[in-house]
């Protein structure tokens, strides 16, 4: 790549953030909303429809048009839906789940990325929320945008990806499964839903504060006797006495030494011959050859937005280090990009272990 | 286009703050330095080089390198310079400004667009800076870290515009030259520099409070009897008497209402015959088949960090507006894209007009 062409590809960076917030924006606004409705609108009818100039209403739709999203007759000025009255509303409005998570948790705080990485701290929410001293995931607890924002994203999430999870282990009649990470019981309760079987009996191991929910839940759903929950620190140790370790949407958290040393925990706490099911985003194997946006997300997400520290690893690595921690990996399954839903991009792997050392 | 791949183009967009912010934060860690002094080091050799865990070096450096702007080998994980290596530094430091400029003058202000299209002001900088009622321009004067991202870049920009405009404007020997909205005399200053001639004088108009600054700078460049100062408010009046009207560098913060009261002010102001020289971002006249990323930026730019309106138009708008106003066009010219600093995305045009009516 020349100097010219590598430079050039910069602009491409320097305009994500705006190019990001003018297309959220034009549906926060109610634009594409409006024309939905109906089509052949002018910007100043439009502006009157929102609540925006009819200059500002210009401006934002210069940039859907020039994607195709939108189309303007080029004799009247007018507007209406281009590729986007093709998608469905459901679509759309799962993806403006996903779209909210990302300006919420992110568009700010990321401002700061270089910051928390020197620290290992998040320094945005610090900036911007004076919250100190803890994850993303302890600030949703105090502030109801990063929740609602975070919740209804991790819903879609779980709704959708759980259940390939659940299709792709093997949970055997009877089974003893501890839910590492398992937080107020859903992964417990999914896998009685879809796993369930004579006997399964399935404990949610979590920061004791989860507890009180947790319980409320099994209740809920009338599995009282057949799920538990243990209160504890999975850097301290996990509880033993189980058959399958299940730990979804956990790892990618953590620094690669925290997650030895999870793993490390979860070995010590099996009986040879004991499994772990382990969900987590991977990124592609080959970095240079991969046209997946996933690196561009997370690292900035995960350093600069949610942990300090963390961040997917390839498949070969969690394999790796499975191995080092006394297992040896029976099973991989990734999910195939082409397949992800419509507007996502990320990855999904499967790891299933057993303790052979 | 279908649905799906409408939908699959937003994941584009959504890693747009996150993958801009990893790239500049390489910089800003230094990461690219320590490549450019020693290439083949580890992430911890570079974390330690840099304060950053080795994990953090990982998962930053993944963008840089399935860009291939940076090399990792394959057997060792090692790290060196790839297409980076080609780029002279000083291309490097300039294209730093136009990122820093953006990460500080953005990238947490557009977070609050959809607000300030609605309220026409800059909701952003009230949030974050406590700011009201004024623009970018204002505030720039109390904050220090707004003024040096925003002072520096404009520096680097009208250095390399200015010469170009002058090159292709006519300014006979002896005219009476008015530099409209001229801020502190810089445009006086480079007009007497490129287009000098004997009994050439050029009077800056600006707000009152530019005058002090101004009159020094003329001074310093000994030109006091060949410059002057005229404060005052362009959209109350321009001053007559001059035979050469500049716009540099201003027509494309205002609404198109407001661009052309800022030309009739100056139709006004002229005697027939008179000419008026603009300098100004131009959008590319086929939205739908640009592949420009200037639309991508300068409407949220506008909109939601600098001014609460705005924007630039098409050469052809602003033509339209001159004519609109009394004007005949009698030349334009527009930067050939191709031909842009490496790194920059901002095409200008110059329109050049006589008082015809």
């Amino acid at each position: 790549m020349s100097a010219t062409a590598t430079l050039n590809r910069f602009t491409d960076f320097m305009v994500g953030p705006a190019r990001f917030m003018n297309l959220l924006s034009c549906f926060e606004l109610g634009l594409i909303d409006a024309l939905r409705q109906r089509g052949g609108q002018t910007a100043a009818e439009l502006g009157t429809a929102v609540g925006a100039t009819s200059n500002a209403v210009e401006q934002l739709l210069l940039l859907p048009v020039k994607e195709g999203f939108v189309a303007q007759d080029e004799a009247t000025g007018r507007y209406s839906l281009d590729a986007l009255a093709e998608v469905p509303e459901a679509d759309v409005q799962r993806v403006l789940t996903l779209m909210n998570m990302i300006k919420v948790t992110m568009v700010r705080q990321v401002f700061y990325l270089t910051e928390s990485v020197l620290t290992g701290t998040l320094v945005g929410l610090e900036k911007l929320y004076g919250f100190q001293g803890g994850t993303l995931y302890d600030a949703v607890a105090e502030h109801k945008d990063l929740r609602e924002s975070w919740a209804t994203l991790m819903d879609n999430v779980t709704a959708h990806i759980d259940p390939w999870f659940f299709d792709n282990i093997t949970v055997p009649a009877g089974a003893r499964v501890l839910d590492v990470a398992g937080n107020t019981g859903l992964g417990a309760i999914l896998t009685h839903r879809l796993k369930g079987s004579p006997g399964l009996h399935v404990t949610t191991f979590d920061l004791p504060e989860k507890e009180k929910e947790a319980l409320e839940n099994f209740r809920a759903h009338d599995l009282e006797g057949r799920c538990g929950f243990v209160g504890g620190d999975v850097f301290e140790g996990v509880p033993a006495g189980h058959d399958i370790v299940l730990i979804k949407h956990f790892l990618d958290m953590w620094d690669k030494d925290e997650v030895r040393r999870i793993l490390r925990s979860v070995h010590r706490s099996l009986d040879h011959g004991g499994q772990v099911n382990i969900l987590v985003p991977v990124y592609p194997e080959n970095t240079r050859e991969s046209a997946a946006v996933d690196v561009d997300f997370f690292p900035a997400f995960f350093l600069g937005c949610t942990m300090g520290q963390g961040g997917p690893q390839k498949m070969s690595a969690y394999r790796e280090l499975l191995e080092e921690c006394g297992f040896t990996v029976t099973n991989t399954v990734t999910q195939d990009p082409a397949r992800l839903l419509p507007g996502t991009f990320v990855v999904h792997g499967i790891l299933s272990a057993t303790k052979t050392s």
